[in-house]
């Protein structure tokens, strides 16, 4: 697949929160995932496609998803971008959250190679 | 500045459509800046803030700006996101547009040394 084909394809899978079928099909073993802030004090930078897979096993067992818009793709090159406004409860806070946030994502061999998400900062206008 | 002041003003420039003193200020000398497809079939990448200064020139100089806007910024470690709206006709062959993409920049020692801008290629849902 091109960065085209990869990109359409994240944004249908994640569009019905089909996470497993993402990463075992548009995901490199060697993928390189970057959060704005580590959870749990570690490092922000996740490798391997088990760490990747450990992230999102924890965010389907604590956050309760409310709804999520997804848009996009922007599309260049290896490089695409996808958006994602999610209103979502933590299960163990019970505290509601509201958040925008951009995934950043490299392509290389018809593969995700690294992934880098960028929380929103700034107020729209 | 840190990667969110230079995204804040960015976004804050854009917004006002001053180009030069975004270039100016916020740019480093050996940026390099990546567009989806070469315009008038050269390379996507100019190099250097000349090059850039040029692209800029070619824009303000052939776009009719009817309504832009600034989304964002989307912010994590060396990394910015910003996602422009735009409205807009080309002078030359008088053909209005609405595009919506955008750009991924990155910061080094306070400065922009890369950006690329990706165009929206799905539809919204």
């Amino acid at each position: 697949m091109n960065t085209q084909e990869v990109a359409n394809k994240v944004v249908e899978l994640t569009r019905k929160q089909a996470w497993k079928e993402a990463l075992d099909t548009l995901y490199s073993k060697d993928i390189v995932s970057v959060e704005s802030q580590a959870m749990g004090g570690g490092s922000p930078e996740s490798r391997g496609i088990e760490a990747v897979q450990g992230k999102t096993d924890w965010w389907v067992n604590n956050m309760q998803v409310h709804r999520a818009k997804v848009s996009g793709p922007f599309v260049a090159h290896d490089r695409f971008v996808v958006q994602y406004d999610i209103d979502v409860t933590d299960k163990n806070s019970n505290k509601r959250m509201q958040m925008s946030e951009v995934g950043v994502y490299t392509v290389k061999d018809g593969k995700i190679v690294r992934e880098e998400f960028l929380p929103q900062t700034g107020k729209e206008k």
